[in-house]
């Protein structure tokens, strides 16, 4: 499970349609977005793919958008946040997914919502929304209520796709601990914790402003969002909190994880330590005797007798087990 | 001490009860309710247990509850929380009981407090609440209050059911100190405290929110709740506040045993490398008497004398008996 | 130093007595206290040890006091706190002492405080209020400003309990830093370590929720305490942040202390080992100067001398003595 | 990689030019400058490099700056603030580079902003600004709205130096994280990470009190700033922030990283005693063989065979063969 | 470097001085300050140190003070605060040195500031403010702003005598790193970390309320403190954050410094291992290869060689030597 960058782009106009009283009335083309916005009672939600510098720029142009927000939406760098402008809002929301080789990818979606538009960029690995789109479109009372629930169902998307990232970084963590106190201690099993902890802090730097985004999107009074979206953005925010608990669960699971690992590492060494020492005490014993048997004494008893060799080689061998056996018994082997 | 999984369910609509001026008046069948609540001064307390979406959409139309709250109470797996909605609140507890097998088990305990209306519904592990609506009954001018006195009553009982929980945690905490004290380091130890420790985070997640629900309860000013009825929620506060900090103390003083604990593995390597040296000493000396003895001098002292042997033997032997005694004075042994 | 429990009750009522302009007037009973009342510019100091539930409900007859609060004045194992109800405040504090034997006894004592009435009651183990109660009324002039003023005697009181306590805490610091700097690593300094900072624990729990406790006293516009006396809960106050800094600087110094502890230990286990591989040194030469003379060669140096195994003796005892003398000056032995 | 202090002056005055709606009007002497101002829409930028006490009390008289933020500009030994005065704001902020050595440099520069001029004071190792005026010369349309537009300019451009600091930090981190999981563990290891630790506190000094000094430009209400700038401090806020977020990432990572180090040594001791007691135990064979041969037994089987002595080494060599394979499959060796 | 406790007394009033517009004007004995401050424009600065309780009476009586304030007064064993009066202020600074020996001796200063006085009261260790008031009267348009100048001076003075305090345990805790980094780890270096440890809470004990001090002092609507006074506390405030901020930076440190220590001991404890590992494995070479030349056989190679002795010696060294080499180069010795 490592942490990769972003992926190629595919075609950068995704989708640009426009709805009336929720329903799907037409694909426009970018360039006819402004006359259409004239009328009452709809909205076009564009759904952009990492985009040419001119794609935003017209983009701007049709919606009057602030420099620095479109900026931002060129670089894709950003932390999560929600910025405030006079008529419009610009949010920045990081995406998390886990790719074939169970790898963490991350990406970015930023939006621009206004009077009557919702722009969607995608940066980098994720999915497209079409699906939430799909949703949205088939229940129609819903999409009504204009682009803020529209932003309310990818963020949802979003926030949800973080579930079984955690999950997934959760049974890595009891895979470390049935290593930790099931296996031997080993080098990996602390290289796996390290690796586990960077993933941690990364999906958290992720994570944590989001609690401060939905917080402001149900709380602040914003004109382009109508007010009885807010509870939505309550449920996100609901969720949002749920997972960074997860995290921070986990987190300060693995730190005490990295402790007890260490202990048992510090018990293995005093088992060597003891095992050792009880061998080499069975191991003393045989060269303590052939020792006193191989002084030069002019009288050795027992020296004399023809099985004499076998006598003490036997009683020595058996003083071994019996140590072994006494070891045994309290511990030390 | 495992924390297990939810369980399975029984009836659906356990009960549902209207009372006027806080005494039992009948048990309504839910199609009913919507008529009795024409009339004043009375009010229903329905209880479900993990009940089927189409009670729970009958609920809802009953009612009119918000659709994000149904769902939540339908899927159940919220953190605690309370959310206003303009007619009504929608609280989410959860509930902690202990096992025959001693194990913590969780549940959830959602509930729709409106006008005139209190409904709970129970999922996973957790107590029916008929004890609860009994005492009650038997208080009608504690019932008379309303609604707002029934969601006390239960939420009190809830708390109250955590009690017994964090003092087995307690309880567990100094079994593990006995043995980090009293006997050998050993693994299990190690992972005892490891398992305790996940356990706390468990019941610290269920708990610390509550602070927050309660505050909200006796200091908002809520509709459906009367206002002689917030000292009740600062009482249930006190008891939130209370357990928290059992749970906390436990958790720092884990951490302390945790780290006793390893100094305690260190000293005990300490010991044993301390033993094994002494011995290792003890063992030397015959050796190298021996040893000497067996150069193969012409002439080595005492090795004519007809009782040589026993004589170096029983010196040697005396000399490892003197040693002894010096490193057990010394501490060494 | 251990924490004990509750101790056994004496008499309950122990002083009810009126006072007027902060004179003494008399010793009333219980059950006249009401007409007392009536008149202008008195108030009545009931003070309670461990009552009985009777007691209790008549003191709450007589002030009309609250359910709830009586109910936690009888079952004392209540967080210190203070609520605030219409007419009257009610006030816990959790008291301390060194007893006997050194250890902490905790007990508790509970304030009700209204226009003209205050009501003390203690439980478990804690001084008698005699002393204070004869202090106030050796400065009428004080006790004159009402019952706040005696309110704020007794917590004073209770408050100053608590230095003699911290202070024999930040000496058994002393006493384990001295064990842990001047003698050998041991078990029992660790347990003391971890003792300690259980008792710290509990003492903190009894003392920084009165840092709130006295904020809302002196900050907070309460009708039964005369204006006057705010100041000197802002003393309270202080004594209490200062106790509480001590608490916590001692359970710092005791974290850094439980480590320093550790690193002790592994440097004595890093001399056994160097001590150890010294003397194994030392040891080994001779074995190996009597192994090569026992060698079965036809022709073997000295060993036809007459004194040759004195000769040799001599020069590996002589070996033996240069390497100590080498081992000790560069620090391994 | 460290910390090195500040650097040799050169010229006082770097700069001292009048813009007139955001475009460069001319190069006016010091002295001269009050004249200048009496005209409408247009403010004076004047750059100086670690000024002489005459030059900054000409500054002072000039536009009636504040002695104490006159004396800390000369000081320069501040920490980043932002300091409001009736007429003018006072910002300082703290630089830092890496210079050629790849040690981290730590500058100065102090801004005093007032309604029409805005005065940048450098101190200590930093890049001239003259880049960055000079970019904003080629914006006329954004300089045109006034001296806040240049104070956002050159912040913007200091705190954008942070990045590569950073940046180098983390890829040390890395090196270090190889270090530990590829290499021995060694003592120039853990005194990298010491030394990380204190670059990482040095820049965190530098950077956190940053996040503060953003949020008062971006939110209150500054006279001498106009309203339309506001959101480009917010830019730099999100950029501060970030900053932040990666130092702390780095420190937590670096904080596991030395619990990590410290286990894998405690492995490594580990490894240390089983190999040794591995080859202990096969090197005890061949002597206790050895020694039982060397007893003075009449009779010792195989002695009399001629090639005695060689079946007997080979036997034992086989033995320790055999030992040292059961060895390496069970991991002792 | 130890922390001593206060000092001997010397004379009591120190100095009693009014001034008209700035300008020193005479010294007047305390009990005719009243009359004088029945004149406009002009303030008494009157320098007590460590007073009895009489002086202490006479100042109350003059200044009309609180009791509770002079009683803290007279206590001298309070914690930094400042405490609004009606018509005065009540400031208790802590001070501290470093005394001759090296130690860090800490003091008080407390402060009663009215209309038209301020009274200094100085506790144990403390230098003088003879300095302080004699370059207050050398600037007297500074002093003519009243007794809330001759206040900032005083603490502006005390929190300046922190930084050789705090820059004294920045150079120990370099020297503690010398130690750690560059030679052996040592019982010393341990204790001289804890010792560290203490003293820093110690000053941060001091310290760190000030920060809040300063900011009352700035920010409150103070009647006795001139408004054009109050940047000046801002700037004692910034001179406290920063002394703060060395203070938890050189804790950070110092807390890795005792890891870092512990890393390398442990480290350290693995060379001991190897070393003694090495050692061992060459010292069992001689000792087998005489062991097997010892054996009983008839036939043994070599020992009929008339030089087979030294042959077998020198090869044995030989061997040695090799296994020396070997075990340098791979680093286990």
């Amino acid at each position: 499970m490592e942490v990769s960058s972003y992926q190629t782009p595919s075609k950068t106009i995704v989708n640009c349609v426009a709805y009336l009283n929720g329903r799907r009335k037409a694909d426009v083309p970018l360039s006819q977005v402004h006359e259409l916005l004239k009328e009452n009672n709809q909205f076009v939600w564009i759904g952009l793919h990492e985009p040419s510098e001119e794609v935003l720029e017209q983009v701007q142009r049709e919606f009057g958008l602030h420099d620095l927000a479109v900026e931002d939406a060129h670089n894709a760098h950003q932390r999560p946040k929600v910025e405030m402008y006079e008529d419009s809002i610009f949010v920045v929301l990081r995406t998390a997914q886990i790719n074939k080789e169970h790898h963490i990818e991350f990406g970015e979606t930023h939006f621009f919502v206004g009077a009557n538009y919702i722009v969607t960029v995608r940066h980098g690995a994720s999915v497209s929304y079409a699906d939430v789109r799909s949703r949205c479109e088939s229940a129609p009372q819903m999409l009504s209520k204009g682009q803020g629930f529209a932003l309310y169902a990818v963020m949802d998307f979003i926030v949800d796709q973080y579930y079984p990232v955690v999950h997934q970084m959760e049974l890595e963590l009891e895979s470390i601990e049935d290593k930790i106190f099931r296996e031997k201690p080993s080098r990996e099993t602390t290289e796996q914790i390290y690796q586990l902890k960077r993933e941690l802090l990364e999906v958290k730097r992720a994570v944590s402003p989001l609690v401060d985004v939905c917080n402001r999107l149900m709380r602040f009074d914003i004109k382009t969002i109508s007010e009885d979206i807010r509870p939505y953005f309550r449920d996100v925010y609901d969720h949002v909190v749920r997972i960074n608990e997860m995290v921070e669960n986990t987190r300060e699971l693995l730190n005490t994880a990295l402790e007890a690992n260490f202990s048992l590492i510090s018990i293995s060494q005093n088992d060597v330590s003891k095992k050792f020492a009880g061998w080499a005490a069975i191991f003393a014993v045989p060269t303590m005797v052939a020792g006193f048997y191989g002084m030069n004494f002019k009288f050795i008893p027992e020296t004399e007798w023809p099985y004499g060799f076998y006598a003490v080689l036997l009683a020595t061998i058996g003083l071994c087990i019996l140590i072994y056996y006494l070891f045994k018994r309290s511990g030390w082997l």
